[in-house]
């Protein structure tokens, strides 16, 4: 259980770290609809490992085999399931871990909940499950700009203690994609950069905050009291690994303020529309999209594979100590940020095919 | 859609604030189960308007009714249905709202979703629904108590700007409750409930943060990818009205920290159980529980209803002014304290069902 | 668990035959339908007990109570829930069925799920339950209207060894209604209610058939695979009281035809429709409707309910002998009538939803 | 939607005839049990095509992968992806059903629905579907047996007008496999034979009955109300392709029986078990499992692929007619056999985890 997400345009994923294949099962999608599968393959490329000196090395082409659902470039309305075998898996290189814990890792848990598990890179456990999530919603991506001029952008704000000052409303794809740790702001970008490279020298790591902005979504999405989307959202962003927190629209910051100030003021606007003078909202009330663009931000903790000593237990209840060797992301937030998109992208299309429900036939 | 939580334990909504009754069907409780139901109508009193000089001054005594799934004090195994009638309703106080969205409510988003609302007193996006939560929370607490030792405590740890700084291993449930505002610092506390008195004066309002500590939950608990405890927390309490932001263990904060000072080493206690020494996991790792206490913050925004001149708009879309009138709460977050335990719960005990179904009958 | 049916057009039943009340929500109704609830109740009056002389005496009125979700006349969107309080109850009727289990009654198997039952009447197990389905299903009519010009008239077809053969085309819902036993075929029709009269007289039981016919169900509903219109009806009809078979179309006597007889060959008809010539497939293909009539039918058991003494067994696993006393319905069939449009209702607004869902926002 | 099954122990399938492969994920498998994939193999090759001169020609290995969810033999708790690459498909031989309707086939409800289908061999309707429930229940059927001695074995009891009359309670796996046909009575099993040969002779088909047990299966699982173990049992056989029927215990001929001789009393065996007298129930009172065999049957239509000529219409609805060509099964029951047991597992996992999660972790 659990590894389905969504209602109506519903997400099942599968596979391990170093099983023969990481995939995903995307039912409900509508039919007739053109997809490109070059897109598809973009987002896996954009989240795959190796990509810059920043992220892991391990060497993954990350190339995706489609199975079903699509018949001359179209979908069927019948399931898309979809692939990735794993190739650079180097399983003895994982043999140091197989009776030990890694701190701050699903080592433990996993073996408490299942009694056993997959030790080589982490098994379920491992960050290679969001190719299933990257796929998928490069699908609903393409979906949800049949039904509107929606755009999903999600872009690295924070690293460590560095903070970038982004303004949502004029960000581009292209500002993001211009640099590799994905933060929209030039000069910070490359303070953040060198703060990974420092990071990855000392074998330590560092996390940080992506901010993602969805413009273009209908007023009426969404559903009152337990699915509202800000409550869906906030599911699909901390269901990712490593992340820690979530906020919306004014978040935290926002409590200082006072609902004088934190109020958003409806208008009229020039095409008729009806707007809010501030968005500290997030695009959303009562749950429901209100046709301002949905604002969010999540926090992603440091990597917990790191290069030191550190103290941890045996399987076997003994106290050791462990030194990492291998692979990995000394920052996961320049490859987290299509896996955001990707989240954003399945929660929007879900509640447009509820939506759509709702309008009953007539 | 969208009035169900749970997927084993799950509850189903329903109500309007000034509608014949708001309730709850509770399926999937296991039976035989003793319950106390004085203890439900007490966590009902918690939550209910009129309880302080810093709430609402509706009168609802909000007294609980059961309709089935309960015999001679046990749970049947069978739904159990609980209801509240509305009392304290006067739909007339209303009339003003008929054709006007206030701003920061859910009027204009109900009414573009539905082409209808329910204009008294919010329908159904009235804080009036959290009845249905917090009976359903209340039995839960009960259940999972049958299963180990658990204790939920939620506290206000900030109003406005000024903060608390509370121990969540030594906070005790008698702390929370020895004031109105249930802010376990008493001096802090203080300062909090002269912040809302001043709000109220104002005719403004004031948001806040509220912690939550839930300990002695077994290691185990929780699905690997989208089910998360940490994904279904979340979830949780961003479905609750004027919630905007959540984080776990370290949250944002952590973010600021490395890998090696983030990651929570395990070692072996005098009792032979696996611990962490630190707890910035806050309680999960792998979205499992590993036996540590769970730890979340919640932000909650300022009360959307101020009694203050507002911009806004009509239902037929023309830009107007609106000064609010009748009752409401300055600042939510006493009356949000049980709300949030009752979430916990459910969010708890759907997961050790889960668990427990995965022992596959053997 | 098992208390809810459907998946966006969702009802979830509460409620023991000596509890409070029994009732339901309906969650995900489309927004803005007049509801006639004068309807709902006429629906109830059909099922209630002691409508006639060859039903149980018990005296329940039966009368229906709306909590939430429908305001001036109209769905809000939001979950309707309806109760009815249960009032002729005797519970001390029941006192000597305390410690016994009646054979092919539910005691014996919900108290070795349970552990625990209540003997009053049946407790859930009940056919008070259904009152939720008949309530739920007559809301799902009324939607259903607003779709297509959909008719879903059901009837008996045989009482124990005696058969009435109908014309599922031509049949009227006043020639259904025209009699007590609800068999359109007025001549059969007496001999029924004669066979159930001596039935009662002898302190036995006997069952039946009930035929459905939905009319007017658009080409297209249904879903490919697990969720096919004839899979979800036959979970409908199965999940009634007593039923012990469903069959679609030709069902059973359709295996004693061959392929060349039995295929439904296409034609064009004269308002450019493709129809079937024939309908041996009941109106639906693949699993999705065609647009032709959807046949059905559903046997149901003798009451298990009977006046002779019977071997059977006590909680405490001693062999015992039991002779019923209280009321009871000699034959469920005229009552399990509205019972079985109720459900095919709650199945076709269903599909209808998933299939709106499916054009994608379009 | 529609391509899941199950709630606990969930299935989700894809796959076209002729698309790159057809398989299934298989979530919520209880952790840590030994799986034997031979067992797996064993079952895809009873349903593949080419067993036998009266099954289709088609040439199918149907070689299972397995990519996810099982590490050194036992399963890791993890989904459980297993797939079946398509190998004989020839998309030429399909080419003149490229605008017509077949009649009785799924390509008009089909193409009405999605707007679009895959008219190679079927698409998506094609009983190649039925790999994915093979498989998935063929591990279903290994977790059952750690569980409980449970035995599910189904047969073929009726082809066209050739009935069997087998005990259910003595028939036994060798017996079915012993012809090809799989019905235990081998004197009928040769003239059921004789009858298909005659059929394809005839470029026609013929339906039937196959009959299930299931044996071992405790009493208490089910759950009251709509998911009644009869409900889901007939969900999952009448969502097989061609079923047109089903029936528990004495199903629609104990319609002819009265309460007195239906009603299954209770008595105490030699080892202090409650059981019944009779077996009418099929081995289910109230939804839920008392311990006795459970008992259906379920009804085939001939197969709708026949080699004569037949009136048709065309995509752009004109009439026409339409010889088929290509391969088929001149019936179906053969290969429906372990469809039907794998269905039935499938189902009775299902509800043991269930039945599990009831326990509430005590």
């Amino acid at each position: 259980m659990g590894n389905s997400f969504g209602s109506l345009f519903r997400v099942t994923s599968f596979g391990e770290s170093h099983g023969g294949a990481v995939g995903v099962i995307v039912d409900g999608c509508p039919s007739n609809i053109d997809i490109d599968l070059d897109a598809v393959q973009h987002e896996l490329t954009r989240r795959r490992p190796g990509q810059s000196h920043i992220t892991t090395p391990r060497k993954e082409p990350d190339q995706l085999e489609v199975l079903s659902g699509i018949f001359k470039g179209k979908t069927l309305g019948t399931p898309i399931a979809m692939m990735v075998r794993n190739q650079d898996a180097n399983p003895k290189a994982y043999d140091h871990l197989k009776a030990v814990f890694r701190p701050s890792h699903a080592d433990y848990t996993y073996q408490e909940k299942f009694g056993i598990r997959n030790w080589q890179g982490g098994g379920r456990s491992s960050a290679r499950e969001t190719i299933a999530r990257v796929a998928a919603g490069a699908i609903a991506k393409q979906v949800l700009t049949q039904i509107a001029p929606i755009e999903i952008l999600a872009y690295v704000i924070q690293i460590h203690q560095i903070r970038a000052h982004v303004d949502s409303d004029a960000v581009q794809a292209a500002d993001i994609e211009a640099n590799i740790v994905r933060c929209p702001d030039p000069a910070i970008a490359k303070e953040m950069i060198t703060r990974i490279e420092v990071a990855r020298k000392e074998g330590d790591s560092v996390g940080g905050v992506i901010a993602c902005v969805c413009r273009g979504v209908p007023a009426g999405w969404g559903e009152p009291v337990f699915d509202k989307i800000k409550a869906d959202l906030s599911k699909a962003m901390m269901s990712l690994p490593a992340s820690m927190g979530i906020e919306m629209g004014s978040g935290f910051a926002g409590v200082e303020m006072t609902g004088k100030a934190h109020n958003d003021a409806f208008y009229m606007d020039d095409d008729g529309q009806v707007r809010t003078k501030t968005n500290f909202s997030g695009g959303t009330q009562g749950g429901i999209t209100n046709g301002e663009p949905i604002l969010f931000r999540t926090a992603f903790k440091p990597t917990a594979t790191i290069f030191s000593t550190q103290d941890t237990v045996t399987e076997d209840k003994k106290n050791t100590t462990l030194a990492a060797k291998g692979r990995h992301d000394p920052c996961v937030l320049p490859r987290a940020v299509p896996i955001v998109e990707a989240m954003a992208a399945l929660v929007l299309l879900d509640h447009a095919l509820r939506h759509q429900a709702r309008k009953g036939g007539s």
